[in-house]
Parts: C-alpha cells; structure tokens; sequence
C-alpha cells in the first residue's frame, strides 16, 4: 500500500541517453500525468546501463521517495540489465514467468514469427513483483516493493511507456493512493515577446513569494508561463490560480494563443478551421518546415491549402512565378521576393490568407547588409500584401528556421483573428 | 585545481523541465563534449527552481563527483535561484561584481536600451566563484568549489550553454585535468533494419561482457550501435573499437549510412552532392517533413531543387498535375497517386530524382484496407518510376510521419547510391 503519495521521482535508463543521442522525455511525460493525481515529481535521474548504478539509485530513492517510476532498460538485448538491478536493489532473485512467457510466445505464433530467443529474458521478474502487462510491445513492466517505497518499472519506447501508464500505472495509482489535494497548475502560451518584456509587464507576480507562484520559458519565440497555487484544498488552490489567470489574459490579451497546447500550429489551425478559411505558404529558408508544423496538427487538411518550398531561385520563378528580375536587383531574401512568393502560393493556391519566409539561416550567406538571421516575409489576403522583416538572433541554423516559422504562424494567427 | 577527472554529474535546473514541458538537452550535449576529454558523464539529475533542492543536490554530487555541471537558473528572473543555492553549497554569500555591472550596463547602452533592472541580479556570484562570461547572453557563468568537488554553472538557453561550454569550460578543463585515457567511443547510423533483426545479425558482438562493449537503440526507424572500448591506454582501446567496427562496416553495408551524422537527411545531402544529382520531394501524408530534414543540412541549396506540400486532393491535381480519376478510383493513398505525384515533381522541377509520399498518418481516417499506418512511396529517376508499400506501426501521427520521412530518406540514398 502506497497510502498518501505526495512526492515521486523518475529515473531513466539508457547508455544512449548519457551518450546525449536524444534526451529523455519518458520523465516528463509522467510527471505531467502524476500532477493530475497531486503527485509532485520533483526529480529526474538518467542513469546507464550499468546494474551497479541502478541498483543503488533505486535503493536511496526508494528511501526518499514512497513512488519511483523508472523506464528503460527492460528490452530483449542484452545491454538491459533494469531488471537485474531491481531485483538486486529489492533483495530478491528473479524468477521466470511461466505464464507470460507462453503468451509471449503464442503473440508472436500469431504473427506467424518465431520469437528470438533473447526475448525471453523478458518473461524474468523479481521475485513478488506485480507485472503490468504491454498492450502495444514486447517488454512488460512491474511494480516492486523496496523498503520504503515503490519502484515501478515501465519500456522505455515512448508509446510503450505511455500505453502503460495509461493503462496500468496511473488506475493503481488512484486505487492505491490517496486523492491528491491542493496542488492546481495552469500554463499560458504566448507568441511575439521576448522573456524580459514579459518579466517586466508582469512584474510582482513573479516574486518568489508571489501566490500562485508564476514561472517563465522562452524557446525560440515561444513563451511559456505557468501559474502553480498551493493551498490546504484544490478549490482553495484553483481560486488563487484563477483570480490571477484572468489578469494574465487581460494583460496579454494580443500574445496569448494557447492555455492548453503549446503547438502555435494548433492555434493557427483551429483559428482558421473557425473562420472556414485556408492557408497556402511558400517557404524558402524554412524549407518545410511551416507546412511540417501545420500538417503536424491532426485535422489540418481543413485548413491547408498547398505548400511550396522554393528553395532554389530557379524553382521561386518556376513553382510560383516570381518575376527573375526582382531577384536579380533585391535579392532572394528581400521585402520584394516575399511579396511575390506570398502572391504566387495565393494565384496558385486559391487559398484565403498566403504566406512567404525567405531568408538567410546560416551558417553561411550572410553579408554585413543582409546577415545570417535576417528573415522577410510577406502574407497576402483578399488581395492585399503587406510584408515584415525581422532580424532573428544568429543563434544556429536549427534555431533561426524555428524563430522563423513561430513568426510566420503567428503572423497568419494575428491576421486572421 | 580538478587533477584527474574520470567521472561528473550533470544537473539540469529549472521547473519547466519536470512539468514536462521539453526535455533536457543540455545534460547529453556537455556529455558529449566531456567524453572528448576522457571524462564520462554517468549520471543526469534534474532538478526545480528550489533552493533547498538545489543546494542538497549541489553538496552531494560534489561530494561524489570530482565535477559538476549544472545548466540553468541564471538568468534575472526572480524564479532562478541557482547562483543563491550554489552559494549555500559552498558556504559562502553572494557579492556583486562591480565590473560584471558595469559591463553589463554597457553592453545595453551599446543596443540603445536601458538595462531592465532584474538584469542586475546577474551580476552576483558566490565569493570566490570564477566567472565565465557569456558572449551571446546575458547571464555570465561561474565556477565554484564545494568541498571535494567542482561545480560549473552555465546557462540554461542551449546556444548560450554551448557557447560558454566550447569558449570557457573546456579549455579550462584542458588545462586543469590530466587527459584522457583509456575510453574509446563509436557510433554507427542505420537504417532499414528493425532492433531485433541488428540484434540476431550481431550475434555475440553484443554480449555484456563482449569487448568492446555493444549498444543499440531505435527511434522511427533510425537505428544507433555504438562500440564502447576501454582500456589501459587510448591506443588500446581505440585497437579493439577498430577492429569490430570493421567488422560491422562489412555485414551491415547496405544499412550504414553515417559513422558521425545521426541525420539522414545529411546522408543524402552528402551523396547527392558528391554525384552532382538534384532531388524535388512532392509529399502528402508527411507534410513537408521531408523537405526539412533536408533543407536542415546547411548546404542543401546544391541538390535539393524543389518541394511541394500536396495536402488536399485540389492541390495533388492543381500543382502537380494527377489525373482526378486516379485519386477516384484508386484513392488519394495508393500505388497510382504515389506513382503520378513523383512523376509530377519529377516533370516540373527537371530534377535528377524525385519521390513522392502519400499515405494515411492518423489518428482518423483509416479503413480496414488503408489502415492508419500505410504509406505509399513513388520514386521517379531518369524516367523510370518505381513505387513501394510500407505499414508502419500504428503509434502515434508524429511517429507515423517522421517514420515516413525516414524511409523517403532511404529510399533516395539507396537509389543515389
């Protein structure tokens, strides 16, 4: 019994993420969906292969924390050692599932495969641990008693690891734990104001005494604010929070896109899915990379038209009839080019608002009038075009392509508001 | 003075981080660059915008680490309270540089802006604390002793890490630790190849005490193995990683596409522009993430001519020419569409290959016989046209996709070839 769970940790485990290949995101995505149950994570632990390693950090946070979810490490090869480490950190052997492993077996006879051999060492468990069966992989978890607390183990493959805490971890948690209380956590998402300014219009309600308390992120373009009241009971902790998320959205009325989805193409497509109207960009610099973020949106072919990514200047004049000689006296990143891509994608498209980006992301190409950063666009609608220029910071190719697109969705979000 | 460093900590700070808003990146990105130095990296902590967490963890991992590196908490907001916690760590207070001040302040009138006045915390440090400017931020960082170990503060904006971590951390590593020795690391990209298929191929190479030692990871299709060496001497340990990677060059051939790059679309990039060829992308399902994995590459201008975004069955016809009846009869996703979109990127762009991608991304949309999951590929190359099927698992429309973009991507390395 796991009784009032207040406070949990997350480990992560896997050679691949110490050696910096992708980060782990497995953490987060289960301490956003502990918080609903009033569970606070307040640390993340990426640790490797290594059942050393494991083992002692499973021990020292199982005595620190009554709830440790770990993923990762429990796969066929033999590099995932999670298991070995859990049993040892548990004081008990592992023992092999004889149940599980025939239905590993019979999953794969259905798919008429035979099952590699190494899959085997997944139907091993510590011994008394409760396993939590895999609806979408191979690899089952299990929850484990250590001392004072508990560890649960789940696959590190993202939509295993979600699958599960969906269907496994997160029911016997309401089952076992008590009600969460007095926590509540709400965030903003806003476009087109750098971090200082924000600071400096919200002034006091950044203090660190503040109630609720208020935090900023800004990532490329991209500010996050989150509003986190405490208090003896959830209404008493809503109360604080929304007393002050109503002077937010008064305060930011014109930057304020989302309190839900942090995804800018979320808004611009369901702002225009509202009006019933379409989209069509031509994209040079960002190469895709704003059709990428709008088609990322799950119902975005109500709303976008076509695409063009004219990244060659031969392909501007070819794709979307941009006229030869305006790229040869301003150049292809100019305020003229981005009027003309921005009409053609709106002829060709029939497209209610179009949008260009043309610019120079580095690392080379910058010249000391147009340097690497330096970002036109243009955005057509009923015939009219008006064109914006902005110099984004020279921070990398990656980042100046991302800065780009925010700009440019939130260009079409103000427009068509 | 550090002497000998063999192994560090990481520590990643900052709220948004456990509300699971993005990953941290920072902590991969200094492994990577300490490894270099012979310096492993084995354990990642990630912490909030808590002072009493922040000092707790600060005191032990230098009590167990020679070194520590922390990202983030700097900046002026009042939320960031990593320079306070370091200073309790160490038993020492804040004092305020003068000539940091003084610095700063310049360094706004130099851009016509007066300094916000939160900027100001940024010119406190621990006493005793060394400081290591930052070129492309505001927020210096700074080097503190905790009794047996060394703390690095940097700041949490990647760019502005990087920066200070190439400019100011490592050469002040290369010249207070003693070098490296005796770690060797490897790694190969793939694609084309499930994990478990690699595994069985690679036999034995991946037992847990194989030297050197083998790990592989998966992600959308792209598979990573990496060869761990180590030994007495760097020339010992890069002789054993020579060797088997040898041996893997030769089985895993026609999957390998890159030793340093983990992005295809660099491996493309590169091909093509070694054989002088160009490519247009007419794309559907995956919605112009294709075009930005390539145009991603600096670079990419050479080979890569055109791309369209063909979302709507309009657009499919109106930009690139399918005949109405094909997508009638056959439907948007299917041999006949795939085949006729690359024929029409091929036609208008005059590129040597052109590929297209149409296909049924989720999460609705999907029938009994086109499943969510199914993806067509058309490949167009010196008039030739060839198509090919592929159901990805059902995981999720970003997975779908990007596992889409990643085939594309192989399909155009294996033909260029």
């Amino acid at each position: 019994m796991l009784g009032e769970v207040r406070r949990a940790a997350c480990v992560a485990v896997g050679d691949e993420l110490l050696a910096g290949d992708y980060p782990d995101s497995n953490s987060g995505a289960i301490a956003v969906a502990l918080a609903e149950l009033g569970i606070v994570v307040d640390r993340f632990v990426v640790l490797g292969d290594r059942k050393g390693d494991l083992e002692s950090a499973f021990y020292d946070l199982c005595a620190r924390y009554q709830l440790v979810v770990c993923t990762g490490g429990i796969g066929p090869t033999l590099d995932d050692v999670t298991r070995e480490a859990a049993a040892a950190a548990a004081g008990v052997p592992l023992e092999r599932n004889e149940a599980l492993l025939a239905a590993l077996r019979e999953s794969y006879m259905r798919r008429a495969r035979a099952m590699p051999e190494s899959n085997e060492r997944q139907a091993w468990f510590p011994r008394g641990a409760q396993v939590m069966p895999n609806a979408v992989g191979t690899a089952p978890g299990f929850r484990v008693w250590i001392d004072g607390g508990t560890l649960c183990v789940l696959p590190g493959p993202p939509h295993e690891m979600q699958d599960m805490l969906r269907r496994e971890l997160l029911p016997w948690l309401r089952s076992t734990c008590g009600q969460g209380q007095g926590i509540v956590r709400h965030s903003f998402y806003m476009l087109g104001l750098p971090e200082s300014a924000f600071s400096d219009r919200a002034g006091d309600w950044m203090a660190r005494g503040a109630t609720p308390l208020m935090g900023v992120t800004a990532h490329t373009g991209i500010l996050k604010v989150t509003l986190l009241g405490k208090g003896e009971s959830v209404e008493g902790a809503r109360a604080q929070v929304e007393a002050r998320a109503a002077e937010v959205r008064a305060r930011f009325a014109e930057e304020l896109y989302s309190e839900d989805d942090p995804r800018p193409g979320a808004a611009v497509v369901r702002q225009l899915a509202e009006r019933g109207a379409t989209l069509a960009v031509a994209e040079s610099c960002t190469g895709g990379l704003v059709a990428e973020l709008l088609t990322d949106i799950a119902g975005a072919s109500r709303v976008f038209e076509a695409g063009w990514v004219a990244y060659s200047n031969e392909s501007k004049v070819s794709a979307l009839g941009v006229d030869p000689s305006l790229i040869e006296r301003h150049g292809a990143v100019s305020r003229e080019v981005a009027l003309a891509l921005a009409q053609g994608a709106a002829e060709r498209s029939g497209a209610d608002f179009a949008l260009s980006i043309t610019g120079v992301a580095g690392p080379t190409g910058g010249t000391p009038e147009k340097p690497v950063g330096l970002v036109w666009f243009g955005l057509w609608q009923a015939g009219r075009l008006e064109a914006f220029e902005q110099r984004f910071p020279s921070v990398d190719r990656a980042s100046i392509r991302r800065y780009a697109a925010h700009m440019a969705l939130n260009l079409v979000r103000l427009a068509s508001r």
